[in-house]
This record gives structure tokens, sequence and C-alpha cells, in this order.
């Protein structure tokens, strides 16, 4: 879903920085690699969407999907965001972010504690698709960003269903990544004092599949579930 | 950290929706519970903070913590939304939001794939905390937050710390949660259909404390690490 198809030309290795991509703290833990941010993107299935309401910030997370350099989000077509968009001309101003949390970084000092993180922040202007096949593309798209192969496995969309959703588009590129790894950064002084530090990893993990119910007999849990 | 000290009245056991806070689609799956929303909110220690500048939505993810019907989040003074916290006046318009994502809901349809979540919208005017027992206490619970117990078990910030760290406030006032819970929801045509349907857990887990090999001889791993 994310083949070379969807970008007609090569793109370059890396994003350009703006004035809005470049963090006024930390510059050494932006990057903007296409390949680190791509990479990011596709690891999640929730983003957080910011856009401006009657001049006031809104957030509201919601699941998005990649295909080549570009975004898909989702909704009602009687969603705020989703209508916005399709109403504003030219399109709607988003901040598209992303955020794994990676680990709790335990310093000897309460000033230096921090979080082991990986982020995309994405800003631009969505623009509703309105081209069926575009906008068929991208809601399988979404499926399987969430659970690959999972969208081939599944009754597709009608036209009552595709009526009743809405898709935007957000170009990717306006990008950056941002980033902290690694392990504690205590002052020298600090060193000897007696409390732990270190990095507790966090991770997402999933659970055992709860089948429902009423799924029709001889239905097995499919191999791309096992794989989670 | 969060009694009943922190705030002086006691609450309603909800809170009052507004224009913003009620959602144009899926109205069940709102609530104002005083509780949940506490609940939700202890449970993350990351938040996504939407606010505008120069016209044009950012959202960033950050740590806060709750402290009572207070969140505060903290950061360099240099940092953008920070200084403009502490420059706007009568402070800076924001949106935080905390999500939770609890499990991936598989339909026999692609329409109803969905998330299990919980989440929290808190709308605002976020101010600059300039009074310096409150600024301590909040760094004290930013640390709290997000391993209980860690700010008693650190050197605590110095004066040139808390003097390059700003923190704002957010008061809880306009806030709503938001839950998807439960199972599938296929419509009754395609339920004989072949397609494996189910919910899989989604889950925050932690790894294995991965100490700073500066140590300071004999410090044990703390009982409130190994309770994560």
């Amino acid at each position: 879903m994310q083949g070379p198809t969807q970008t007609p030309s090569q793109p370059d290795t890396a994003y350009t920085p703006s004035d809005r991509t470049v963090p006024t703290r930390s510059p050494d833990r932006a990057s903007y690699d296409r390949d680190l941010v791509h990479a990011i993107l596709d690891e999640a299935y929730v983003c957080h969407l910011g856009f401006v309401r009657d001049g006031a910030p809104v957030v509201l997370p919601t699941l998005y999907a990649r295909v080549g350099e570009r975004l898909y989000v989702h909704g009602s077509t009687g969603s705020r965001p989703l209508r916005a968009a399709g109403q504003a001309d030219p399109g709607l101003p988003v901040c598209l972010t992303v955020t794994h949390v990676d680990g709790l970084v335990l310093a000897r000092s309460a000033f230096h504690h921090s979080i082991n993180y990986r982020s995309v922040v994405v800003h631009g202007v969505a623009h509703d698709v309105t081209d069926p096949e575009e906008k068929r593309q991208a809601l399988d798209a979404l499926v399987d960003h969430v659970v690959p192969g999972r969208s081939a496995d599944s009754r597709p969309a009608n036209k009552k269903e595709l009526a009743a959703t809405a898709v935007i588009r957000l170009d990717l590129d306006e990008v950056s990544a941002k980033l902290r790894t690694g392990g504690v950064n205590d002052e020298p002084e600090d060193l000897a004092l007696p409390h732990w530090a270190g990095v507790v990893p966090v991770r997402r993990t999933y659970g055992t599949p709860d089948a429902d119910p009423g799924l029709a007999p001889g239905t097995e849990l499919p191999g791309y579930l096992a794989a989670l």
C-alpha cells in the first residue's frame, strides 16, 4: 500500500526544514529524515489532529494512514474537522502529531527526569478527498495501517457507507521528527547521590484476541493477527 | 498530591457540558463524569497540547500532571508555548488531549472497524505559574505523575533549575471524556461472513528497568519501580 506507484517522483531523503519545524529547544533532537519519519508514522495508528475552530485550538485523537507522501484521516461526514476541511477553501490548516513513548528516564535529580520518545509533527492544509478511487484506497490503507492485511479480509464499504465517510488528505511536506533516546543525563555532582537512576522501557503490547461470540462456524484466527 | 486540600470547595460530580465539549458525532460516547475524567488523566503522562501560532494550529506532545482540578505542563522557559503563555494576556488558549488505546476492534465489514479508546479533551486558557510554592508543587506532581513516589527519591530542583523551568496551569473546567468500549458492531446481514471478528486488547507495558552504569554502590531498585 505504500509502494512507489503512489509517489511518481523519487523524493529526497529528507524533508526541508521550515520555520515551523525547527524547534527552539533541543534542536539536536530534531530530524528531517524521510525514512525515520515514515517509520514513526507507520508504527502508530492514532494521531492527534489539531485545527482551529472559532479562533481556538482543538485537538482530537483519530486514526490515520500513510500512503507514500500522503496521510489520510477519515471520519463521519458529520464530524466537525472533516466537514470543515470539505467546506474550507483552500482546505483546513491542521497540525497532525504522532508520538511513541519508549521509556521513562529517571535521573538522580528531579530536573533531569525525562521520557524517551519518538514523535512526528506534520503541518499543512487538509483537503477533502473527492476522487472515489483515492477515497477507496485511503479507506483500505486506514484498515491496513492498524492491522496489515486486514482490508482484504473484510467486507468492503458499500455505496452507502462510502457516502457516509469523509476522508481528508494531508501531504507530507512540512514535517519533522523529534526523538529522545539513550540513558540518564545527570549533572556530574549528582552522580554519587543514593537515588536509583536508569531507564524503564515502555512498550505497546497486544493481548489475546477476543473473538466475537457470533463468528461463522469454522472461522479461524487469521495469521496476520497471530503475528501481532 | 491529589487530595482535597487542593480544591477548597467540593466539586460537582460532573463537569458542565459546553458547546465545545458536546460532540456532533456519537454523543453516547461522551461523558462528563469527574471521576472518570480524573482516572483517564491519571493513567497517562503524555498529553497532546494544542495552541494557535500565527493563526495555525500546533500540537506538541508533552508531560503533564493533575493536582486536583488543575493540570500542569512544564518545559523550558525558552519553549514556544510556555513563552507564549507567559506573554499572552490573559493567557494562552489551549486544548489538551489525552488518549488511551485499549483495543483494536475488527469487524466483518471494513466500515465497522474501530478502536476501543478512552480520551479526555480539555479546553481552556493556560496561565504561567509564577508563585514559587505552586511551581514547586507542580514540578513534584509532574515527576510523581509518571512514577508515583519518585519526587521524594530524587534531588529537588535548585534555584537555577527552577528559573530555567516554566510551568503553565490549565484549570479543569471545560472538559469531556469520550470512550468506545465493548465488542464488534456489525450489520446483521454481515454476521454470516467468513471473516474473523473480535477485539484485540492493547496495553502499555513496562520492561525491565535498565540501571545507569554509574549508580552509587549499594543503590537498589526502589519498590515503586518494581511495582510498575
